[in-house]
């Protein structure tokens, strides 16, 4: 089944009216747990090749963003209580560093196949975050 | 997109051989990331519940199967230097997590639809997790 | 062993040079962790108690501030290739996060130990996350 | 102040009686958010060392094993509806990683100082895991 659609019948599933659009909110905690995947693999990649002395900007922010997107997966899934200011801090967090490592990953995707498509999630990643800091307001 | 392609992906571009068949570990980590998320969602929504303080074995298990599915998705994203006594000690920890906490959902699937959604999710990461340990042997 | 004495001496033996002081990094990081464990412990407590219905922002803020810790006490660990701009975005979302969390359990220490406790790691993590802010400039 | 104290204090603030005898939770606790950290630092300094290339098993081991401590510090802080299962599941994960990793950390202790450090890290986790062992039984 794919994450997407489980993660918006989960959210549809819970007791109390939502206050983001929860198509959306979907969206981004779907695309944080893909780019937690990507940037994981992408720095596990990097550290195996050749050319691993070069890569060593890239598997930081890999890890980085890695965990910055488990935090905000969880907490965008987290429907009681919301508090807007929690969420905007942390979205923006996520925001910052997907971009970050987009930046880094692009710069080695001619050579490196795992940084192309780890570039592609987190620009992804970074665009829904964009979307949410302008739906939280 | 959908995670499970791109975890495919991902694990396809990496510069080793793979130790254990990547379609199936892919799916793995895919049911991992999709159980963290519906397991945080479900101890969310339980918490958000009239019958707060039935749900307790509930959001606890929850919480716990989340935070294991976390660390497994994130050892089994990881292709260089495999070392099969680590994944197989972490994939049993998931295994059994996720057999506890659909079980408890189970009790619950009747009133509550996010836990119907979380038991049938648990399940299917928990098989898969039994496929993963036949394959490490 | 105290963590704080080992988070300076693994800072210490990183082979390059440092980009921020090392105490006061070493202090954040030891703060990070500690709040991951006293949200955890004061989320799970809460949801023990009989009045659990009038602890869900309590809990909710709680499980939300001890994921940020554990990201940014991870990402802070990391020495290599340092990026101003990701440090800089998380160790806000993190100061937040603990200052929300901090008076959601002040509201709640008369009657709740537990937050009694944690309200007060929040603000030593909170102050901490300030000074490294500045720090980071 | 020290997290072993936080955890200790957090631990006897619990409204419930404990399953397991909560000094020895509080060092297990403690230990494994001590081995989170310096698996995490000695991953990143492993990286940043002119021999990376051959420090690939040690990186690799030291980010599963941080991931596992993560869990494991988490699961055990909960002391709400406590499931013996779960536990001796996901504590049996956490002393096998930290195996792991103390034996390939020692083979790098003498040049690396973050590897000494960090192996003998790993084996206090590990030794506090197996006395939560035989204390779950």
């Amino acid at each position: 089944m794919a994450t997407a659609t489980l993660s918006k019948e989960m959210l549809d599933a819970h007791p109390w009216p939502a206050q983001i659009d929860r198509d959306l909110l979907a969206r981004c905690i779907d695309e944080c747990l893909a780019c937690l995947q990507s940037c994981t693999a992408c720095a596990d990649a990097s550290i195996a090749e050749e050319d691993v002395s070069e890569m060593r900007r890239c598997i930081r922010l890999c890890l980085d963003c890695a965990d910055v997107c488990d935090g905000t997966a969880r907490m965008l899934t987290r429907q009681t209580e919301y508090v807007a200011a929690s969420a905007r801090a942390q979205v923006s967090s996520c925001r910052e560093l997907c971009g970050l490592c987009a930046e880094e990953c692009e710069r080695h995707a001619q050579h490196h196949e795992h940084c192309r498509i780890c570039a592609g999630e987190c620009r992804r990643c970074e665009e829904v975050c964009a979307a949410v800091l302008d739906a939280i307001g």
